[in-house]
């Protein structure tokens, strides 16, 4: 730890240092946060970004008592360290550790919890809202990227700001990129901004010209005033933001320490909403980062001498294995595009874009547009695949619900990152698409047991007539042999991957290989238990359950995934739909809790989604009585809030 | 049926109109419109307001090869009228006649099927793509109003649009008003534009000038250079149109349709977007629409001639009980503030609005928005009330995760319309918010079984320090006594409303008066069937249900709700984690698929939802042997896509 950061236990103690300090400062905590995102992995580029912006905010305003909320929150760790948590900060993402993003329950600083993109502006003119009303008078700041600037959340959110009228300090990070460079309009809008110097001179050229016009005379002065009040509303830079009713400062060098906080000292007293434009370079005073900042916006353990990522090895992940195969498709049929919203290399689907730059549009932050964008390509003729997180499609659900499946549209969804994801914690866990797609009418939702069953339900969504979402978990596949050309599956048809007569072991994905491996344990102790690979959750496989619902009496559902609404509510809606009673299931998945953060498997242990946990559950539901057992597994007790 | 309307059998037919006939066909198609919404309800004054605009359109295009989409699409009347459908026309949002929205099983005219607003923009680029993609060349042009462009998704659509820089033609509606008159700095914008003539004089203004200065030299000279290009780029009405990459066009008289005409057809030629901005007044040519277009923007059966709605009478609406009670909390208790997506008159929020101005907001139509807004005035010690329609909710499921439940924040979301809606059809029925909700940790979900239980709910959920979700049907209440001063109820507590032995019926919200009724049947048969008021689907009723399902081991679910991840659903995972067998469960509900429109009464009674329904299903599973049984209602066979 440097000298100045040693002395920093919070954000009072900022105060006292002057500009050369907090430069010094600024050093210090880059040479922190590299030592510690090298080893334990996280958000490297974006809070390389805001070193500078982060101190400058943390010296003018005065937080808690001044709001300051960050957009995403991927780029609070500069924050973290200078409200009291660097002495935790090596924790960071790890289990029990700091958050990787903020969290109220870490630090009053932390005002908003985040890991989507696009809410700061709403949230923070709902604190600005509840500040007016009880007749307070605090700074609230919201701090967001030019890539969130475009997630539709964030226009509404300006929209009414701007009519509100109310004071609020909206800071522009503008690093060009979101995680991937930008698209869209309003990113070409930004980049003029940028680029434009004539817009700093614009307007005292126009005052130069304006004084010495009144020499001419006649109609051209009548002119002249219609044009001065005219040019007193359109000569303004960031004229889009004045529009929209904020006061636009900028752009500013978001990496000069003291410019930052005398225009910040200014913005503050601004009455009315303001928009601070700041430009600050991702990744900033590490080369590796600047040279690749899509590489180092998230990145996992890496030699921070090199910025050389420290091999894991392994079997390919999903994700690889998607964007092989969907590329491998696209060969053959051209109707097959592909549609992210910012995440081409998070999903795989850059393979695609290499290969097919026509055929693969990355849309920016916008969820919502992305999956109503790809119902207009499948009513033109197309296949659209929207390969996304599973947790960032929640945020689609009625353009799900309300443009594709209402339309019966052949689109499907390619949800990477289904079940916990480990580090990111409770904003990023796909853990409950299941229960919000599962309810849809014409909605085919599958699971593959492993990579090479990714492949084949990829081509059997292809060739699907209507939607159909794909669901895989984060990270590398079980190391099985890879189709050379994959083939279709069978629509709503299980797999029974080891037949069994005490017990039916009924698992979902992943969770497919650790039911075969409590199996084979239970064999151990003279248990038959069968092996049944739902693949589908929609439809379910109706006969292949029912025939092991009457065959054992006893269901154990396994999914990686809340229990409420998910896959095992589907087999005991089915189970009482056909009138079968007396036939025992424990759901097993998670309880009603959101997950905190930790490593992905030491989640799935935690919530007993592993061999042993299964065969206690087995065990118990053999053994119990009727009427007593309590089998659903997953209370995640003590954790998240009550 | 006028003499020229009756002569249009499809848009070609207007090839061989001159502009006095073609206003005279406008003349009588208003005439028509009026007639049938006067007897069947409808939207009336959005239909008004662009009989000039859709003539235009179909004059202008050649529909179905050029592809036109109705945001929303409650404005369709005029173009289903043109396209083949007059004579269908009386039977609009009748059972089994004209939806009253675009519906692609009704005509291949009808391009995209809608309900939902700000869906357009992304839809018609998604079709301009596929055209692309398929070398074709026809226009795809989306028409939306001023209020649907404030909502994300058509924000994050323009924003690709003008990205992509394909050929796309956005005309927009603007008439000033949503469904209430618009919020939000963009409408403000939109205003300036309307109403500054300068903007249209200024460009000339300034080349006037730009001519006469070159006599000054020097110094001003190379100011004006600059000038020049800056102003090349800045001095155009619609800049922020502009700066979004479109080409704008307008404002113009949207009641002029030889201009409407000619400035499409310039339209058309446009490389590229184009914004085309069309001025239309709401409810023209019918004086009492003009006067109170909010009234008329959705109106159920009046007289034609005063305009006045014909008298229901009957008990008071949920929404009135809901307003009433609201402002009689918000008298009480100063935290209480009310949050509305452009729907103040639709949620009664209209009502908060008039007695305290200050509490309540009107933040367009951004759902989003309002929910994580709702967050903020939360964090900020506030208890706001989101009212907000079950199906546009929809839109804010990844806020009410995210933004609400994860921090679990005490905002209320007042749910009207939930279950099916009625004439509205598919995109309005409130049939999934349970299975959207019921899974998200610390939700609270409740529905009252009567409009005096919606009032306690009410204080119930102002009280509860976490998320909660209050849903109520469209329309009347049954009628009941209602408190002066309503008293909380225990959250998760049902109501035993008769004991019974033999069966126990679980109904939920408006089904109890149904279930209470089936009950009476049932004991004129010598069956005694308990009623249990549900009153909560999360937290469940643990105990009640528990020790029914002991007692009876029959249970009827009832509810208003699809069947898949519903409130059965959440009794059958009770049932499974306790261990329960032997007991036999019906699910009433809606089966797996999309609903029609046609009357409240007629699709409850059409999915048995009604007391012979739920008798029939009671004797079923009184008189089937156990293991036999197909029990779940609703299939709705026959209808919607497969």
């Amino acid at each position: 730890m440097g000298n100045i950061l040693a002395g920093i236990k919070g954000p009072e103690d900022l105060q006292s240092l002057n500009d050369a300090e907090l430069g010094e400062l600024a050093a210090e905590i880059r040479q922190r946060i590299i030592a510690v995102v090298s080893h334990n992995g996280g958000h490297l580029a974006p809070n390389l970004g805001v070193v500078e912006l982060t101190l400058a905010l943390h010296s003018v305003l005065r937080s808690p008592r001044d709001k300051i909320i960050w957009d995403v929150g991927h780029q609070c760790y500069v924050h973290k360290i200078l409200t009291g948590r660097q002495e935790q900060f090596p924790t960071l993402r790890t289990q029990g550790g700091l958050s990787g993003f903020p969290k109220p329950e870490e630090s009053p600083h932390d005002v908003v919890g985040t890991g989507h993109t696009s809410t700061s502006i709403s949230s923070a003119l709902g604190l600005a809202l509840a500040r007016d009303l009880a007749g307070e008078d605090y700074t609230v700041c919201a701090v967001i990227g030019d890539g969130a600037l475009t997630g539709g959340l964030a226009l509404e959110g300006l929209n009414h700001a701007g009519h509100v009228g109310t004071d609020l300090l909206v800071v522009l990070n503008d690093n060009e990129m979101s995680i991937s460079p930008n698209v869209g309009a309003l990113s070409s809008y930004l980049s003029r901004l940028r680029t434009e110097p004539a817009y700093g001179k614009l307007k005292a050229d126009v005052e130069y010209i304006l004084r010495k016009l009144p020499a001419i005379g006649g109609q051209v002065v009548k002119s002249v005033e219609r044009l001065k009040d005219s040019l007193k509303y359109l000569l303004v830079a960031g004229v889009l933001f004045e529009e929209l009713g904020f006061t636009y400062l900028g752009p500013i060098d978001g990496h000069n320490l003291p410019l930052l906080k005398q225009v910040l000292t200014s913005a503050k007293r601004v009455k009315g909403p303001v928009l601070l434009h700041v430009i600050t370079i991702k990744g900033k005073g590490y080369p590796p980062a600047e040279a690749e900042p899509d590489r180092f916006h998230g990145v996992g353990p890496f030699d921070p001498v090199t910025g050389k990522a420290k091999k894991k090895g392994g079997a390919p992940t999903y994700t690889e294995v998607f964007a092989k195969t969907l590329v491998q498709l696209a060969e053959g049929d051209h109707r097959i595009v592909g549609i992210t919203a910012a995440m081409p290399k998070g999903t795989g689907l850059d393979l695609l874009a290499q290969r097919f730059p026509n055929r693969c549009y990355d849309v920016g932050i916008a969820e919502q547009h992305a999956v109503t964008l790809a119902a207009g390509l499948a009513r033109g003729g197309f296949r659209p695949v929207v390969a996304v997180y599973s947790t960032f499609l929640q945020r689609a659900y009625d353009q799900i619900v309300h443009d594709v499946c209402l339309a019966n549209l052949p689109v499907v969804f390619a949800m990477d990152r289904g079940g916990v994801v480990g580090e990111d914690g409770p904003t990023h866990h796909g853990v409950f698409d299941l229960a919000y797609l599962r309810h849809i009418p014409g909605m085919t939702l599958m699971a593959p047991k492993d990579e090479a069953e990714l492949q084949q339900m990829l081509v059997t969504a292809m060739g699907h007539p209507g939607p159909v979402a794909l669901r895989y978990p984060r990270g590398s596949g079980e190391g099985a042999a890879l189709w050379e050309k994959p083939h279709p599956i069978p629509i709503g048809r299980a797999e029974v991957v080891r037949p069994g007569t005490d017990i039916a072991l009924l698992a979902l994905g992943p969770m497919v290989a650790r039911a075969q491996a409590a199996a084979e344990i239970l064999a151990q102790e003279g248990i038959d238990a069968a092996v049944i690979n739902a693949r589908f959750v929609k439809p379910l496989d109706e006969e292949t359950i029912l025939s092991y619902a009457q065959k054992t009496r006893k269901l154990v559902t396994i999914e990686d995934h809340v229990c409420q609404g998910g896959f095992g509510s589907a087999v005991l809606e089915l189970l009482a739909q056909k009138g079968v009673t007396g036939c025992r299931l424990a759901a097993m998945g998670y309880g009603d809790r959101f997950i905190e953060h930790g490593s992905r498997e030491y989640l799935l242990e935690k919530n007993r989604l592993t061999a042993a946990g299964i065969v206690e559950t087995a065990r118990n539901l053999l053994d119990l009585p009727e009427g007593q057992e309590k089998v659903c597994r997953g209370p995640e007790r003590g954790e998240g809030h009550g």
